[in-house]
């Protein structure tokens, strides 16, 4: 998918919310668990349930990962689902890879050939050529991280380092890498106060904002600061969706707050775009 | 596998020697394309024939995950395999994981419990709250990154903060994080005279170091700017070893590759320690 036909499907469905797939076996509904697959169930329930709301979905790996070759197996199948069924949806594989650069090549092919996502999103500790074996494939997406949502970003990526803070030379340098213009990034919307001068640096990027919701973030804000032209956000909210019940209404439930949001979102849009 | 029993096998073999699994469909030998998987049997293979002059393996995950469900199972057979058949050895994950707190613990849990690695890489970018998760497990190891073998390590690691170099400042706050004892680190043999500063900050860790051979780095130089009284590393190789020859005496060359460092270790350790 391009970034112009993303754009495209945020204008048509007033929307630019990204569903976090987060599938913990504990957190589910009980019925599910006596599902050969619970969590493709799951998933394909609360994918079916909201895919008109949503441009995006968001599975983190770590969790697919936690249950071995079923969790695999399960992420597999999610995937094929969605572009199957809906081949206008933007797929994330949040899985904050990097390594060398032959190693990286491997990630990108696992991602981008195998698995099938529009985009993956990686760690910048390693550089340049450990992000740029993931931008030389076409129409795919590199989301790098940049100001992430945890306590810990304040460890490392607000240190100050040639006049500026870290996350900033992280911005600056990886525009000058081959095929930057693949390049999204992953801002936290726990530090809304921080993409005015996120957005001088990045004007254009699409930005994947998780921590709206669960981790306290405030939509209204991240999008008074955040918001370009071209809307450039994909706000991502997992828990405070898919767990918004753990009875069997679960999917009834996860539709009313993915709404709630969507609605949200598109007073915004009215009021910043007339649309 | 606790590091003193680590230390153990290192004057057992007389070997600090960690053997890369980077398993590349396209490098191995053409007979074993016909078996039904052929990088676990490539993998048998390998540590059959180098088992007592290594004493640790470590898997690339991402060569095991660009081939998708079937990679995964290659790396879970490969790990049983030397878990079952010897157990002394220690494994590594290299995954370079990290991410939120509870989605670290995910990591967590795939690596030491349903793999039942001994210890896994993380990348240290999102702080403390994203390795301490993987610090919880009693004997498990934490291999953080710290000054990594790539030319991209000069994008950001060197950078200069607080006065120092951003990968000092990430050993130094490592430190200070709860469980830190089972932390180790990874440091790239390209940069040899980097590690008498290294040893400053952390004096009795373990190091990973790769980047020995196909990368350029030397063996001596690392053990004599970065070893310690208890050794302390773990030198990894992996494409000089496994990729010794395409042909049938695979095995037998990898034993010829690994025999030859391993002398050079025991050479090293006699000279050292008078061992």
């Amino acid at each position: 998918m391009t970034t112009q036909q993303l754009h495209e499907q945020i204008l048509l469905k007033k929307s630019f919310l990204c569903v976090g797939l987060d599938v913990d076996l504990t957190k589910i509904p009980e019925h599910l668990l006596e599902t050969e697959d619970p969590i493709f169930e799951f998933n394909k329930v609360i994918i079916d349930a909201t895919h008109d709301l949503a441009i995006a979905y968001k599975p983190n790996t770590a969790f697919y990962e936690a249950y071995g070759i079923k969790g695999w197996l399960s992420l597999q199948k999610t995937i094929n689902y969605i572009n199957e069924k809906y081949p206008d949806i933007f797929t994330i594989a949040d899985a904050k890879r990097g390594d060398i650069g032959n190693t990286s090549s491997m990630y990108a092919k696992a991602f981008f050939e195998d698995l099938k996502f529009d985009s993956v999103t990686v760690a910048p500790y390693m550089g340049k050529d450990s992000v740029e074996p993931f931008l030389a494939f076409e129409n795919k997406h590199t989301i790098m991280l940049a100001l992430t949502s945890n306590e810990g970003a304040f460890d490392f990526q607000t240190l100050i380092t040639n006049g500026t803070e870290l996350y900033k030379q992280v911005l600056e340098t990886s525009k000058t890498w081959k095929n930057s213009e693949n390049l999204m990034y992953v801002v936290g919307a726990t530090k809304a106060e921080y993409f005015t001068e996120i957005r001088k640096i990045v004007p254009d990027s699409f930005l994947l904002v998780p921590g709206v919701g669960a981790q306290g973030g405030s939509l209204s804000e991240v999008c008074k600061y955040g918001m370009n032209n071209k809307i450039g956000l994909l706000i991502n909210s997992s828990r405070a969706i898919i767990y918004a019940s753990k009875g069997t209404d679960f999917a009834e439930k996860a539709r009313e707050e993915a709404l709630k949001m969507q609605q949200e979102m598109e007073e915004i849009m009215s009021l910043k775009f007339k649309v």
